[in-house]
């Protein structure tokens, strides 16, 4: 029974908790803390787990055996840096800092280390319909992958929602799929602006990026964040031979006043709830027996921060911008080959 | 050029005649005659055709090579012995007469004629989907046929439409189909009553047909006419190691309101308009030469009402009823294995 | 966390220790038992668990909370009535008990304690496809259901498969699948025969079933268990105004050497693998506090066992069967509508 | 009965050749030619057309109604301005000249004449799907359209195809189709070069072609001419309010094998045959009484041309390169609006 300590109980982390208490074997929450010390005091009481005041003692806490880091974004840096000092695996919601810089520290700090104890929550990566995706690509069948059309469609956006989180909110999803779908780096990004949506108000909606990968192929994503219908995530691969596409995840199909129709998922929850729980399970089973974590790595994190840096300039020069990243430990060698 | 001459200028023959007249190739409408003197006379003015009192003037005029009947039911027999009498190839719109004892009439001056001049309009048989549905059962990919599940589905009928219709005028396309399909005739009927459908009024919709077929296979035909959303034929055929079914229509997939949907065709001319054109292209060209008719041939035509008044009886009754068909001739002999 | 005694190691059982050992939340096995000493001692060694003699045994140990039961299919009954003498919620794998008179035992007792303690392990319910159709058909959107069309189809059997299998084995999970659907008895039974596959050996496959359910609606069910090409369970309902059916799995899409192509399960595991998760971890939580398990009844079970012979009478008879149910005892009122 | 003069008896002529002889109504071949005397002799023959030497006598046979022009396309120019100058209708196959000048050229004589008597066979707004796709945006259901993502894949293309052609032969097909799809002029092209095909030698394959339209919707084309595994054309415009994409031609299903698949066009000629029927049957049909015609116009034509240049010099170039048309003559205003 892998022993959690949470930092951050807001929404996402409650949501955690909630998944580690009822949904998924082997972990229990032993610990939490919040920057507002009444909802953690409340959270941590209901589900009989320790409250402390610092997420560095949360960190420190020898009840925890590892950490899930879910506070405010500037936040995330400096309690995975405390997790890798103490030695103790720890799950950091994306993004992984809110600068490449900081990434990068938390990079270094763990190549010093030595071996694994960062991953970062993309989640897209244990959904089934990307990893029969990415089974279909890797299997050879449609030879090489030369391009890849993927589409992000949110019904609506809340009004907090600024014109760069396109980017670095929503796109920063793809981003770190299509790393992971081709195994290569990403080299150069452009974002191209079409009409605007009257959904959109004052927001750049739809976007058009484009990015280059390592060897040569192409991979284009619409983002659409205000496109009313539903939220549609759409991603094809096209090789030398043949195609792979998500199916449409359709349980029902109902023929009904002129219509044969499936319905599409109302928002983000609903389409990945399951990548979310599958997520974290392998994470706990990934550690349980002292292992390291497979998932999306401190490298996967700091990479995704410098492509996305790349995109909001892409989005504001209107050019094409090429990414530089540091080089790569040896650590994480054999995760993403560029 | 093919001229033809027309027995019956209501809706269905007004409807050939414009496609005999802007659609086609090869033909041209000569001749026309009609109950009603002063339809008969507006529309073969409006194309140039001569206007005949009877239909077996029109069977006799020398300007006419090949003669088309859709007048009321009927009369169909008296028109199709007289074009066999004349050696002229007929095209008959379904049924090819009102009782399987005129249809043996036909069948047996047909027979003693010698060779093909009649065709019967079933027109599922030039319907795209059918025939690759077809063409698959063929290529043996399935193994031997065994089962076959079909519905018909109208969105409505008339108040005209009574009870026995859903037998003898709608089930009867599938009962031809299936013929077809499985290259076998039907050697059994049985039809079960489902709970009614309050859109059906006095009707008794819809109805579960099942009708067993020389050499064992079954094939299960829902027949509902008044469902309200649209016109919607299904078919798949169930053999030793997979299946095929009919594929959906469908031109268009839209993403609105929740929903990823495709439309349902309205009516059955919305579905089979080019399966008309088709056939009646494929009967010109095939007689263009003095050649002989290739579709549902009068023997097709008999046997679809023999099973369709076992069907009648099996609706009746409750029982299995039991399908006795006349000897066929050996003119024939290759349309349809037993 | 609900400590379980599992009584029968076989694969089953081992399934389930798997289940709730490594995907469940809230959930431990505590104790086993095995006809098979040796596999129960390393099966509880393997986990912890005590390791019992009998089933009695694991019953009354005081370390267990509830039991699942997924011995030989004889000895359910004595293990699921030493269950409810002991006041202890039991989850009884398929069947509930090998003849309906022993059903109905079950039923009488559980109805003599009161309150439900019994589930039986029909996972459809479970599934999220099912689900999603009998929303919609509980939505009302279709107006009342008047038939349904299923099919069960298997890859293959194994030569172990007999007969009355295809009624007994598989096609239950068809007949408690509707009933539940329709909140309806079933009160008759037809079996067709078709022309048999080549690929059944000695067995008649595949079967065709059909169903009447209390209200008047109309089940069909394609029983095919040698079809080669995969697993595939299909299902719709036809309503008065339109119809719903279950989607295609189909997590990806891939376009390749000619054809668009989705992948077919290859067995029940890969199809089912979810709703068995979920089957067993609402049955934990619904007992978790106390509370009555919510999943399939002993009721249930028993009208599937009465059911299912009748299907098998049928099958040999050739003749409808009509289905008599013994009085359903007030516990059970709710549960389905007759 | 219009009479037809066919200048150019190659493949495509004998295919048009073809289709007016035995599949459309209301028009015969009266006249032909090619440079090739024995062929057009021999086809001339065959069909008891009259055999002329030269284009210009087609034009100018005063039992020639309209003129259909299928010879080398540098030729095509000679034989349009003549067929103005005669006051013929033509029907030029694509493209309408081979440089822009040309085109243009022919669009002054048009204008100079005062009415259309050009159409240009693109014949893509005559098939089903993109018209059922365009009906969805034209009914404003979408919101306004901002996005289209298109592919063009051929399975493979003959040794002679060179690098331009994937813009000139091919993606001109998409060029055409969205400006009739916007109803707005083309204002800029990119052309990104994505990693190369194995399949295509020493051709640049794929290629990922951007297209800017009047009002600030963006188009993306892919365009892949040896991907094997059949033809396949796509298309999906993305609105304020929703999507709409082309649907899958699929008139069957099968499930074998472990998969349920549909089958892929081979080539174009299946994938569009009905378009080519219906562009003609139209045109036809719209200068059967002296009226013009209704189908891609000279300008489009140019536009197709001048942008299609520009699509080069972008593959050349690397660069964005924008579009400039001449001005509108007034007879095309109402066709594509800027």
């Amino acid at each position: 029974m892998i022993r959690v300590g949470v930092i951050g109980t807001g929404m996402i982390g409650q949501d955690h908790i909630r998944r580690m208490t009822t949904v998924l074997a082997g972990v229990r929450v032993a610990a939490v803390t919040d920057v507002n010390a009444a909802v953690a005091a409340e959270v941590g009481g209901r589900i009989g787990a320790t409250v402390h005041p610092t997420g560095e003692e949360v960190v420190n806490d020898p009840q925890v055996d590892a950490v899930l880091v879910c506070s405010w974004g500037p936040t995330h840096e400096q309690y995975v840096l405390a997790a890798i000092a103490a030695g103790k695996p720890v799950f950091c919601e994306k993004p992984l800092a809110t600068t490449q810089e900081a990434c990068l520290r938390i990079v270094e700090a763990e190549a010093a280390y030595g071996s694994r104890l960062v991953q970062v929550g993309y989640m897209r990566r244990y959904d089934e319909a990307y990893r029969a995706l990415k089974a279909v690509v890797d299997s050879g069948d449609l030879g090489a992958p030369l391009l890849m059309h993927c589409a992000h469609r949110n019904a609506s956006v809340p009004s907090s929602y600024e014109k760069e989180m396109a980017i670095t909110d929503t796109a920063v999803h793809e981003i770190d799929m299509v790393r992971w779908m081709f195994g290569a780096e990403i080299t150069a990004v452009r974002v191209l602006v079409p009409r605007r949506s009257r959904n959109g108000g004052p927001l750049q909606d739809p976007l058009f990026m484009i990015l280059e990968m390592a060897g040569g192929a192409l991979v284009d994503v619409e983002i659409s964040v205000n496109i009313r219908y539903g939220y549609d995530i759409r991603g094809e691969v096209v090789g030398e031979d043949g195609t792979a596409a998500l199916g449409e995840p359709s349980p029902v199909v109902v023929r009904r006043s002129g219509q044969a129709s499936t319905p599409v998922p109302v928002d983000w929850r609903e389409r990945f709830l399951r990548a979310y729980d599958i997520e974290l399970q392998e994470w706990v089973d990934a550690i349980a027996g002292g292992g390291q974590p497979t998932g999306p790595s401190a490298w996967d994190g700091y990479a995704a921060s410098v492509v996305s840096d790349a995109g909001v300039e892409a989005l504001r020069s209107g050019e094409r911008v090429e990414v530089a990243l540091a080089d790569r430990p040896k650590l994480y060698a054999p995760e993403v080959a560029a």
